[in-house]
C-alpha cells in the first residue's frame, strides 16, 4: 500500500547519487538522473515499474520545467539579439530537422522493424527532436572558460532563445497532428486550432498579466499567493491546451511562463518553482523517462542507428548554425564556436521525445538511441567548446 | 486523461482563495483550505472526487508536514522547559483524552448508529484526537498582543512541545493497535513492535546524524543534496514504520525531522520543505480531508454531538493545563491564560483524525463533528487569549 513512498525515496536517492557521480565527470546532473531511471527500471535491474502516480507526477514535473523555461526566457534579450541570431537559429533548426528526418526515414520500418501505420509523422518527429538546443551546459562551460562575453558567445545565447521558441512551435504542430495521422483534410483544422490556442493564450495572458501586475505591484510581503496564482494559471493553460485544442500541455505551460516573465516578481516566483522542481518533480520526470525507456536489444542495426544519430545530431547543428553565422561575416573560427555551442540537446530533447512517446509519435525502440544521442551530445558539446575556444586562450595563459 | 492537472489547479485555487478569505476574518488559512475541500468535494458541490493521485500526494503532504514539525521541534528548549511544563502537558493530554473518550462512549453506537465491531478502540481514538495542540495560532496571537515573553507564555510554549511528543506516542500506540482490534493477546506484540521501531529509529537516526553532520559541516554551497538526503531519510523511515512495524508513517516522518533538527542545516532544509509544502503538498492534504469528509445529515444528534465535542475540547484543555499550572503556583489568571493558549487543535488534530480514518478508527459520521471542533477551537483560542490577557494590557495602554 505504501509503496509509492518507497518508489519516491528510491527515485530521489538514485537520481541524486547518479547526478553527483556524473557531476564528478563534469557532466550535467540530468544525465545522472536519466541513467538512474534506466538502472531502476525494467531495462536494467527492474526495481521500479512505472505507476500512475509516478507518471502523473512526472507530467506535472515536465510542466513545471517548461513553465520555468518560459519564466526564464529573456524576451527583452530576444528583441535585442537581432537578425543574425534569428538566421543562425533558423538554420540551426532546419538542418538538424532535415537530418533527423532523413536518418529516421532511412531506418524506420525498413532496417528497424516497425508496424506503425504512420511512419511519415514519426520520421518528422525524429527531425523535431534533433532541432532542440539545451544551452545551459554551454553557458556553464563558457563561464568556466571566461568566454561568455565573446562575440560568438552572444550569438549562441541569442540563437538559443529563438531556438527554444521555434522548437515549441514545431513540437506543437507535430504533436497536434498526431491524432489526425495523415488525414490531410484535417491539417487545416489542426493548424486553425493551434492558431486559436495562441490567440486565446495571448488574450487570456494579457488579461492575467494586467491583473497580476497591478496586484503584485503593491505587495511587498506575503508573496506566496503570487506563486500559487502563477501555478494555477500554468496548470489551467496546460490543461486547456491539451483538452480543448489538442495542443501539447507543455506548450501551454511554456506560454504561461512567458506571460509571468513579464511581471516584476519573476525572480521570486522562479526560485520557488526551482525548489519545487529539484526536491521532487524533476527527479521524477527524468527518472521516469529512464524507467520507461525500453532498451531495445542492442542489435547491430540499433547500434548503427544510434551512432549515426549522434553524428547527424552533432554535424547538423554545427553545419546549420555555422552556415548561418557565415552569412553574417563571422570568421571561420567563430562559426565553429557557434556551431559547437549549439550541439547539446540536454533536457529539451528529452522533454520533446517524452511528449512524442505519449502521443505515439516515437517508436519505442527509438527511445534508447535518443537517450544515447542526448547523453552523447551533452558530453561532446563542452569538450568541443574547450577545443574550439582554446587557440585564443593561449594568449592570456598568464592568468 | 489530463484531469489531474485540472484537479490540482482547482485545489490550489480554492484553498488559496478560501485561505485568504478566512485570513480576512483573522482565522488561520488552514481553516480556509479545509473549507475549500468541503466545498469542492461530494459533501457540497461535488466538483472533485478523491483519486488515487490526490490521496497519494496528500499522504506525502502530511508526511512532509510532520517532518517539518519534527524539524522545528526545539529539543534544547524541551530540555529547558522544566518539570512544570511537563506536568502541564501531561495533564493537558490526560484530561482531554478522558473527556473525548467519554463523549464518544456516550454517543458512539448508541445515540449515533455505528455497526463497527470495535467501538472501544474508536472511543479511545476520539480521546487521542482531543489531546492534540496546535500552538502556532497561539504564538501569532501572543506576538500580536506583545505578550510572548510573559511567564505564562513560556509555560505554553514548553508544554506545547511536550504535548506534540506525547501526542505522537499516543497516536502511534492507538493506530498500531487498530489492526489487532481487541485481540488482547496481540497487544504485547504491538507494544514490542513500537518499542523496536523506536530503538531502530534511535540507532539509524544516530548513524544518519553522524554521517549527515560531518557531511554538511564542510559544505558551504550546493546544499541541495542535503535537502534530498533528508527527504529520502524521511520517506524511508515513514515507509519502514508502516510497512514493517505497523507504526503510523507520520510517526516515522516526525522522528526523521527530529533527527535532522539536530544538525546545523536545519533552517535551510526547513525553508525548502516549507516551499514544497505550501506550493503543492499541504493544500492537497487539507483539501483532501475536506473532500473525504462525508458531511453526515445534520441530525439533531450529530449537532448535539458536535456542540458537546466543542465544549469538552475547550474545557478539558483549560481544566487540564490550568490544573497543572496551579500545582506549580501559577496564579489564577496565569492558569487561565495557559489553558486558553492550549485550546486550539488546528492541523494537528486533523492529521491525527485523517490517520485514524485511514486505519478504520474513525467512524465516517464523526469526521464532520471533528472538523467543526477543529475550526471552533481554532477560532475560540485567539479570542480567549485576547480576553484573558486583556487586564494587564490596560496598564500600558499609552502605547
Amino acid at each position: 500500500m505504501h509503496n509509492f513512498l518507497l518508489d519516491l525515496a528510491l527515485i530521489l536517492l538514485c537520481t541524486k547519487a547518479m547526478g553527483l557521480l556524473t557531476k564528478q565527470f563534469k557532466m550535467p546532473q540530468v544525465v545522472g538522473a536519466l541513467l538512474a531511471g534506466v538502472l531502476l527500471g525494467p531495462a536494467m535491474f527492474n526495481i521500479l515499474e512505472t505507476s500512475e502516480f509516478i507518471s502523473e507526477l512526472s507530467e506535472i514535473g515536465v510542466i513545471v520545467l517548461m513553465f520555468s523555461a518560459g519564466l526564464e526566457t529573456d524576451i527583452q534579450g530576444f528583441k535585442k539579439c537581432g537578425f543574425s541570431a534569428l538566421i543562425i537559429a533558423i538554420l540551426g533548426v532546419v538542418v538538424p530537422f532535415i537530418g533527423g528526418m532523413a536518418v529516421s526515414y532511412f531506418f524506420n520500418g525498413t532496417l528497424i522493424p516497425n508496424d506503425n501505420p504512420n511512419l511519415f509523422m514519426q520520421n518528422i518527429f525524429i527531425g523535431v527532436i534533433l532541432t532542440a538546443t539545451s544551452v545551459s551546459i554551454t553557458v556553464e562551460t563558457l563561464k568556466e572558460l571566461g568566454k561568455l562575453n565573446e562575440r560568438s558567445s552572444n550569438a549562441i545565447l541569442g540563437a538559443a532563445i529563438i531556438d527554444d521558441i521555434l522548437g515549441i512551435i514545431a513540437l506543437t504542430i507535430v504533436t497536434s497532428m498526431a491524432d489526425t495521422s495523415g488525414a490531410s483534410a484535417n491539417i487545416g483544422i489542426v493548424l486553425l486550432k493551434i492558431v486559436a490556442f495562441f490567440i486565446l493564450s495571448l488574450c487570456v495572458g494579457y488579461i492575467f498579466y494586467r491583473i497580476f501586475k497591478s496586484w503584485t505591484d503593491h505587495a511587498e510581503k506575503d508573496m506566496r499567493r503570487f506563486v500559487i496564482a502563477s501555478f494555477v494559471f500554468c496548470l489551467l493553460l496546460s490543461f486547456v491546451a491539451e483538452e480543448y485544442f489538442g495542443v501539447a500541455d507543455i506548450t501551454g505551460a511554456y506560454l504561461a511562463g512567458l506571460v509571468i516573465s513579464q511581471t516584476n516578481r519573476t525572480k521570486y516566483i522562479a526560485s520557488r518553482f526551482e525548489h519545487l522542481s529539484y526536491i521532487m518533480l524533476s527527479p521524477i520526470f527524468f527518472a521516469s523517462i529512464g524507467i520507461n525507456a525500453e532498451l531495445p536489444q542492442m542489435t547491430p542495426m540499433i547500434v548503427l542507428f544510434s551512432v549515426i544519430m549522434v553524428i547527424v545530431a552533432v554535424m547538423s547543428k554545427m553545419v546549420g548554425c555555422g552556415l548561418g553565422a557565415k552569412l553574417f561575416k563571422y570568421n571561420n573560427q567563430e562559426c565553429i564556436q557557434i556551431g559547437s555551442g549549439m550541439v547539446s540537446r540536454g533536457e529539451v530533447a528529452l522533454i520533446v521525445a517524452n511528449k512524442g512517446a505519449e502521443v505515439g509519435l516515437m517508436p519505442a525502440s527509438f527511445m534508447g538511441p535518443i537517450i544515447i544521442m542526448v547523453i552523447a551530445t551533452t558530453i561532446i558539446s563542452p569538450i568541443l567548446l574547450k577545443v574550439v575556444f582554446k587557440d585564443k586562450k593561449t594568449e592570456n595563459v598568464a592568468v
